[in-house]
């Protein structure tokens, strides 16, 4: 007779094995390593929640420390690698398989434990896909996650960043896995329940609080007048001719600046209400003189930003809230909206081919993407009309059925820091596949995917090219001073640009003089703490004055 | 000055008008109605829970009982229409604009609402897209849930079917909505919590439990000798071929042939560990024999299936279940692993045409689509490579960049009942378009997104086919002897085959003869309720013996 039950008798042990080490569900910050020991096996699947921005670093760090003659073998299936410690766990042999989907300031020491074969990568993935793996063939047996408070019983308070937790614990109890949560400070009773204490099996009080990282905090005073003008040219030559009510931005400066142009250029060209109304965002201080300006209707949030907190409680018509008006964020549900509610996705790259096709993959490092691939490709799954998507997929018609389509905007200058091209021949992705054993090169955001291209020379409208060799001239006659740009074919571009393909600032009446930073709705952080009306507190390293 | 906390204050005074109504959060039934009068004001935008199975029913004929002199002008905004309530609510006046997903049996009352006015549809989704919108542009200021239990404190006990209900409360709990809900009993202390009860703002004992339907149960009996033909070609000329092991099925006799071949027919080719081990899919009692056989790794589901109940309990290693054993479904999960995390699904639709699309629509009915469109699509956005998704991809290649992509299977026969082609020049959709008043026609699945069509004459690959003659000759070639088959260009069709893109049985390896309901590892809903060893307890009206 086959046991159908083994994951329950296997839960049963473990938690038999933890039996004793704390009072009922709450175990004491010294007592996390024997609980970890006790509670692991060799080869588990483990999820230790690294997020965009919070982060279980008291349990990572635990976990790191962990002796690896006893724990061993692990496989992390994780969203983000940001701290050390997320990679401290594999050097010392804790680890050594890694499911992931973004790794930011660890991508070149990632690359080097891969190559030193310390780390072996199932996959880099988007956030809702490897989400959709905890449901399917990735389910942890072990998760160890972050939260701001717990009770007694267990019950979480996340706090404003909530992130990925609901769908960590989700897939993790109801398989009989076992969660276990670092919280800032145990309490009588939580401000609200984000996570149910009844899916929850301890609760550690962490030394110090959670770190989190202000991911989404651009300082005005770093944009560029040249910036400025791209942004100028995505208002006029996307937004308004598109009609851009429901949208995500990525992160960056290129993005701040359109955020910061709302209120002023943007505002000049009646376009109040009529843009930039509905946001899948993390509550970006870029966006506050916006808000105040009356642009925003909502934002949903993948997670928060730390300073913010006091601003969205004061503007709760805008934000999700709980009761106590802090930011309820959920990264998978976010995502969902970014995929299939948002008509617009607009990011910065490293790279883009002659193709379209864009990475942000270059030589040794290992970078992923986080969740640039999932809201920067057409939903082909999405059947409600708007009528920027309809604009988007009448242009893109090229079949006898009439479709809608996303558009998906990469915005770049055409030299990017150090003076490298943002357009070249052939992308490194191919390389770093190669180098990483990969079995495709890790592409960003497909060609097909893309419908703009924007940089300081112009914007080109793929969707309207009918030919990869159309496609092809398009994209070189907006790479400026670029080897690729130098090499268009002058005729073919200006063909394209007498189409509407391509088109200048001038085509789109934009006077190059204006693009001044005088038009940034702020022009320092200070300026975003004024418009805030004083609510907006930064984090110190953004305060100079 | 703004007021930017105007939804906080509506909220609070629409509560004050229900104070008094109930002992703490919880209402008498007989003062449903009168909640509902307080709470909803002319225009809101509310959501009521319907399922493919479970129904917020209750609150739906109290919802459709109110006087629309009074509440009027609802913009409801729910997944799926499938009570009569649920269209009475706009036929009385109380509702008179719809989002939705899916209306099955209220299809053509649906249509003739619509047409006579009572009924404005905003846009048909599929169920995530739906739910993405509650965080942007269509989140609910009232919602109406369904659930099995509710203790003093409103936390919620949803039992097998949690389906929406946690993606509604979210979406509208966080934004200020109010959270009423139906439940079938109050209890001390709820088997597990589903949703917090500081999410939930009234709870009603419902003077009966809510509605469920078995949706996903198919009789064996009724699984033809042509469908097991074509189970067969699936699992050899598909599954096998492709190595699939993370999918989902739809709702249908083709693919519950499929699942009762897995211990016969598919063990006969040794592929039992080989392919099926990882389902995105409600609970099908079609199952249960490729469960028992060994095949089956881990089932995740959208919602439950009734009869399931013990069943599940005792297999607590293939499914998602509480510590009460039984199931957590969870319907905005679930999809997100049937789009990202599965390679391949199959479905049945009603007509194809000469390019590939697919739509179940007809004269006179809007029934929407579901989860198809959201499972039946290409996942652009995905970047994990299995060896199903990267041979599906490099059959497809067109592009200097290597791509991996999803296999979509639509499965059909080539006359459906009443001798209706399933082939056809031109699909019904346009007309309904037309009539409806809908931007676009409403496509089930799109034609790029299909990679193969299968037929009881054989299985054409479209990845295959380079041009849209190719497509068109590969459709027509397993188009039998519909008018669409019958005017083949036989030498392109043979010259297909010859290359692979067209395979009949033959070429298969499949000897026809062998296509018996012998194969079947269950010839009826007995011989499942023997299978499961008598855990599995189909519902009366499929007992008949």
């Amino acid at each position: 007779m086959r046991d159908w039950n083994q994951q329950a008798r296997d839960r049963d042990a473990r938690l038999a094995r933890a039996a004793g080490l704390g009072r009922g569900k709450i175990v004491e910050a010294g007592q996390a390593r024997a609980l970890l020991e006790r509670v692991l096996e060799p080869g588990d699947r483990v999820c230790l929640e690294g997020n965009n921005q919070k982060q279980a670093d008291f349990l990572a760090r635990t976990l790191a420390s962990l002796d690896p003659k006893q724990v061993h073998g692990l496989h992390l299936v994780q969203s983000v690698l940001a701290l050390p410690e997320h990679l401290d766990v594999f050097d010392r042999g804790v680890a050594s398989r890694l499911d992931f989907s973004f790794s930011g300031p660890q991508s070149a020491r990632l690359a080097s434990l891969v190559s030193a074969g310390r780390i072996s990568i199932g996959a880099i993935h988007t956030y809702l896909e490897l989400f959709g793996r905890y449901f399917v063939d990735l389910t942890p047996r072990v998760s160890l996650v972050a939260a701001q408070s717990a009770d007694a019983a267990g019950n979480l308070y996340t706090g404003p960043n909530t992130e990925d937790t609901p769908v960590i614990v989700e897939a993790t109890a109801f398989k009989r896995g076992i969660v276990i949560a670092q919280v800032n400070e145990l309490v009588d009773a939580v401000p609200r329940v984000d996570i149910p204490g009844g899916w929850v099996d301890f609760v550690i009080p962490s030394p110090s609080p959670h770190y989190i990282e202000p991911l989404f905090t651009r300082d005005p005073a770093q944009i560029s007048e040249i910036q400025v003008l791209m942004a100028m040219m995505a208002i006029r030559g996307i937004y308004a001719e598109y009609e851009v009510n429901r949208l995500n931005h990525g992160i960056g400066f290129d993005t701040a600046a359109i955020e910061l142009l709302l209120p002023t250029y943007a505002e000049s060209l009646g376009l109040k209400g009529k843009i930039c109304r509905h946001w899948a965002l993390n509550p970006h201080p870029a966006l506050i003189p916006a808000i105040e300006a009356g642009f925003v209707e909502s934002v949903h949030s993948f997670g928060s930003e730390l300073g913010m907190e006091d601003y969205i409680r004061a503007r709760s018509d805008i934000f999700f809230t709980g009761p106590d008006g802090s930011l309820r964020s959920n990264r998978a549900y976010s995502q969902a909206a970014g995929h299939y509610a948002c008509d617009l996705f607009i990011g910065s790259t490293l790279q883009i081919d002659l193709e379209g096709n864009s990475s942000t993959a270059t030589r040794g490092r290992i970078a992923g993407f986080g969740g640039a691939p999932n809201m920067g490709a057409d939903a082909r799954g999405r059947r409600h009309a708007s009528p920027t998507w309809l604009k988007a997929g009448r242009e893109a018609s090229t079949s006898a059925m009439p479709r809608g389509r996303k558009l998906v905007v990469q915005m770049v200058e055409t030299f990017r820091e150090h003076m490298h091209p943002a357009f070249v021949e052939k992308l490194d992705a191919w390389e770093l596949a190669e180098s990483a054993g990969m079995a495709l090169p890790p592409v960003m955001i497909y060609a097909d995917d893309v419908s703009h291209i924007l940089t300081e020379e112009g914007i080109a409208n793929l969707l309207l090219c009918r030919s990869q060799e159309e496609r092809e001239q398009a994209i070189r006659g907006v790479a400026g001073y670029t080897p690729v740009g130098l090499a268009r074919d002058k005729r073919a571009v200006e063909n394209l640009r007498d189409r509407g393909v391509i088109r200048r600032p001038e085509d789109l009446g934009i006077d190059k003089r204006q693009a001044s930073r005088d038009l940034l709705a702020a022009k320092s952080i200070k300026d975003l703490v004024r418009a805030s009306g004083g609510l907006y507190a930064p984090p110190k390293r953004f305060r100079n004055w």
